[in-house]
């Protein structure tokens, strides 16, 4: 088992990572538990292959468990699907003892983040990531939220989960495409700050991150968390790909996924910044399964931009590569940045 | 001007007591507001009579104000209000440097901090309590929330306001009944820690609470929230009152307001563990226009004990008074309460 420490003082927490931890969940959920109550959070596809098997390795403990479940996908991360929960940990009810488990992706994780951050003024949740963009990125490092129709994760809290328990081998049922979405993510790692492991990813790892890599990925999150928890300066870095990658998924009426979206963002950013590496990155995000073209108009793209909640009194802070391995934040003026993407459409309309 | 400073390190701020501060709002707002752009919250009765000053006079300092209303009362404090105030905030767009600002009474305050806690994860936002309640009770110390059809304040969060601005002259507008839901917290911080502030009020306030009393009364909520700001130890000496006034709101379906019943609340908690101050409470409340008989059975308040968030595990703390100006935390089995309850209640059928 791989164990990454995540030391908050009072609301430390472990993330660990072993295959076949989802029927020994309550070893490690227990002692989390004292009022002994659970609401399993999940949608719908997530609770049909694993829910079962968690309820009954937590009530085997001892443990009483409820659900609720949703439709997946992006349209569920709402205050729609935010109230539900609510309504349903209200219905059993959850108290200051008792917890969340989030049982699936980044949607399930940040609704059931918020909605624990919030229930009662907060109590403790735990994270049972199912997909490689939860167990690598967005299980980690407390970020909740849900999206307005106005743009995605307006509306959250930060809020540490008590424990992360990631079971590799519930990422073998993900769609290739499911699974590239966190190639993505562990790509920006590497492009952020560790080139071995670019190095080591960008052949293609499709179903073949091994549990040190995810640890890894865990560890360079983990670390610019403690830095900066609030993300108010160096826990930005963690955007690179997304202030850009954001916009394209809203302009695309999020018919391009997360990963997908922070890979195009990530290539923008070097072809922009740093040509030197586009061209590595490029084949880097093709051996992944994730696309290095847009089919979509940049002007959009930077319309979308203008609406993004890390612009502060007409700038966006971007995060720009310098080399695979090394970035740094950039804050530019809202209209440069616009301008700089209607020129790179306008080259390739010409090209 | 009284001013309270509740000095929580990067997250200190001010309360300011002085008549006619409406209008000079801007200067204290002004400086917090960076982004230049708040949004005002309100109801429509309180936004009606005191809206148009607000707005003019931060307008006037150059901040660009956009506003969101809603139906007065307690129904408003729904998952529906929250929603209408973060779809407000995201029209406008507000960003990292602008603010909230509430302007109404506890109802008002707590819809607008819980946004204002989770619109981006957390901005500003400043306090302009119009009801005694807000001024004294509600609007300092950070916890703001919504209902949900289950419970009272189910859903929330800590988040402090940056400023709390309280105008007395606002409060000559207010229903008596209103003015009176505020005296029955100013009599719990009495009863609570200060005998000689029960005094100065026991004979009747209404209209009359002056600058000097509202401020003691903020400053007592001041000291126990800086020695428990999330609630787990000393702080839960605020629910003096509440424990049960929150079973009596509910079981009346919020026909008895919440002044009223938490007054009820402590004349119960008196009887049934403090038989010596009963009396004087008792003339305190009427002397103030609040209640002294809940035309309610007890045992429908006991049932509805049971959904009360403060309890965990089977048991309730209660705020019990030893005297006038000293009370304690006892923790009982909810069904110990339960059976109080109802022997109150056989005891009084037999009168």
């Amino acid at each position: 088992m791989q164990t990454v420490s995540v030391p908050l003082g009072e609301r430390a927490y472990d993330v660990r990572i072993a295959s076949g931890l989802l029927d020994r969940a309550a070893e490690y959920c227990l002692p989390l538990i004292p009022g002994k109550r659970a609401l399993l959070v999940s949608d719908q596809t997530v609770y049909a292959l694993y829910g079962q098997r968690l309820t009954e390795a937590l009530t085997a403990a001892g443990v009483r468990v409820a659900a609720v479940t949703f439709p997946p996908g992006e349209a569920s991360k709402s205050l729609a699907t935010y109230e539900k929960i609510l309504q349903a940990a209200a219905a059993v009810p959850l108290t200051g003892g008792d917890a969340f488990v989030a049982l699936g992706g980044g949607v399930t994780g940040d609704l059931t983040g918020f909605a624990a951050a919030t229930y009662h003024r907060g109590i403790r949740f735990m994270q049972v990531p199912t997909t490689l963009l939860a167990a690598v990125d967005s299980s980690v490092g407390g970020k909740t939220g849900v999206n307005l129709p106005a743009g995605k994760n307006l509306v959250g809290a930060f809020w540490q989960p008590r424990l992360v328990l990631c079971d590799p081998d519930l990422l073998q049922t993900l769609a290739p495409a499911r699974y590239a979405d966190g190639l993505a993510e562990c790509l920006k790692y590497g492009v952020l700050w560790d080139e071995a492991l670019f190095s080591q990813l960008e052949q293609g790892a499709l179903f073949r991150v091994t549990e040190e890599q995810t640890a890894r990925c865990v560890e360079l999150k983990r670390d610019v968390v403690l830095l900066d928890e609030r993300d108010g300066g160096q826990r930005q870095l963690l955007n690179l790909g997304h202030t850009i990658g954001h916009a394209i998924e809203q302009s695309s009426g999020y018919a391009v996924s997360h990963g997908a979206a922070v890979g195009l963002g990530m290539l923008l950013m070097a072809r922009l910044f740093c040509p030197a590496i586009a061209g590595r990155l490029a084949r880097a995000l093709e051996a992944n399964g994730l696309p290095t073209q847009l089919h979509l108009s940049l002007t959009q793209v930077a319309e979308a931009l203008t609406q993004d909640k890390k612009r502060v009194g007409g700038e966006i802070t971007l995060v720009v590569p310098q080399q695979i391995g090394q970035c740094e934040l950039r804050k530019l003026p809202v209209a440069e940045v616009q301008n700089l993407l209607c020129s790179v459409e306008a080259k390739e309309e010409m090209a």
